[in-house]
């Protein structure tokens, strides 16, 4: 996470900014599958444009269900951290920030609503159970239409 | 599918062959994560060997729990359609090569047990639950010392 | 269901009607937790008083996440047949009364949020993807103070 | 749990025959639902005979879905927890046991495979994922005959 994410002097506003950098642009599979983070008042959402490399289904221009399922377990997984991080005192946010490593997802059910048609894909997530250790958050895919995709559910270990 | 496929001599070998050639060479997201298929005696496996762009943790070579996802998802699905095929007299194999493209993924679990670390990744099936519209499969992931990275259960729509 | 159920006369509100009347006087496990439903315009919902029987945790008065999965099973099982008869015209309504007993859960998922507590328990359902072999739920458990006490997601074949 | 065990002279044995007969005899729910237990060897599985109160189908003598799921749920949890207390040194077992209020179901999902017939059902649970915080358990429900009735996967809290 690089050396001044360890310093004391830490802020929420800082550390959401470097975890949503991590994620965006520091995990490989992220960038692969070409993932944008758009930040809006205190929500985020994942969004990705369709790119043919990620079809599935061979006859039509469909998502492949294992990028529908990545695309959910990385919003809820950002989501479920920065909700730890807002609720953290900054003074004890550098012991979170330590942790970061340690997280990770426990389990996660995906639900396929309709095929994943679309030129553009938006990912959404939120919490549903807040813990200082494990964190429950509920997804959804759509398209740029607004059709809705999938739902997910996750429960994510927070160190 | 192509044509032959729609023929009524179609036997189930050839639905397997072709339905395995299908998953591996024409699905884009199952090349681009290397998807390989591996057929022993009457069962068949998923193999894909680590590589970078596959990282989910960017502090260390571990496989982001999307493509866990994605791996598990795409053994349970074929998995699921070749015990349909089997289980499908010859006579009506055009009809089910037919609702092929119906086929997909209704809804899956994935258990994350342990970071996904290795040179290379297999993922195995079984059917628990075989119907003729719906078949139920449970997955795993082990890497190439059998260390078991993860499980999966999904339930399959058969057209 | 009963001889009447199988007339060619019969209508969408007459089937709905004894559907839920089945699941209230006549499935012992039900009438055993103490469910009641409740229609209002178009929905339904089911409720359960406390009662000391139904209490997991000894040391405080807290519902046994098994109650919690009931009702969620419950009131999914109910809302994704009410659904199927509801798509279905009143002259095919007599074959689809015939496949209620092959009508069951297929899988089903429970997130535990907080603790059972309250004096009166509602559990409501609403069908995310219909289809006519399987349909999937999400279903809801709240306490008669309106506080969250489950998710569930259901899928059910029908028939 | 009563005061003796608080005391810093428990041994796991202890905690675990306390562990059981607070599932055995101080949880309602199980008792309404007629669960014992049988300890062999290093495990323990949960059994209840058929009881006409139990019946969800009504025109056949089948489980209904919620006792399945809380059968499974049962075993999944005391399985977790004496799998926590296993690997608890003695002289830690009084702050586990001080936990045990807060150990709960965080997620459970439920396969069912074929419909609940029998006489007698059997309940086992193997934990797959082991850790100070959270355990996850996967979950078998047979009947006296062997037949395979439903899997369960489910998340615990440790406290």
């Amino acid at each position: 996470m690089g050396d001044s994410l360890s310093e004391s002097t830490l802020t929420q506003s800082e550390v959401i900014n470097r975890v949503v950098n991590l994620f965006e642009e520091n995990m490989p599979f992220n960038q692969l599958l070409g993932v944008r983070f758009v930040t809006e008042d205190d929500s985020i959402r994942l969004e990705v444009p369709w790119d043919d490399k990620l079809t599935g289904n061979p006859l039509q221009k469909i998502l492949h269900g294992g990028v529908t399922a990545s695309l959910l377990d990385t919003i809820g997984g950002l989501t479920a951290i920065l909700s730890a991080v807002k609720q953290t005192q900054d003074r004890h946010l550098a012991a979170l920030v330590e942790r970061l490593p340690t997280m990770g997802t426990v389990d996660m059910r995906v639900d396929y609503l309709r095929p994943g048609r679309g030129k553009r894909f938006i990912a959404t997530a939120q919490v549903i159970r807040k813990g200082s250790r494990v964190a429950v958050c509920r997804m959804e895919l759509h398209n740029e239409r607004g059709d809705h995709i999938a739902f997910g559910t996750g429960t994510y270990m927070l160190g």
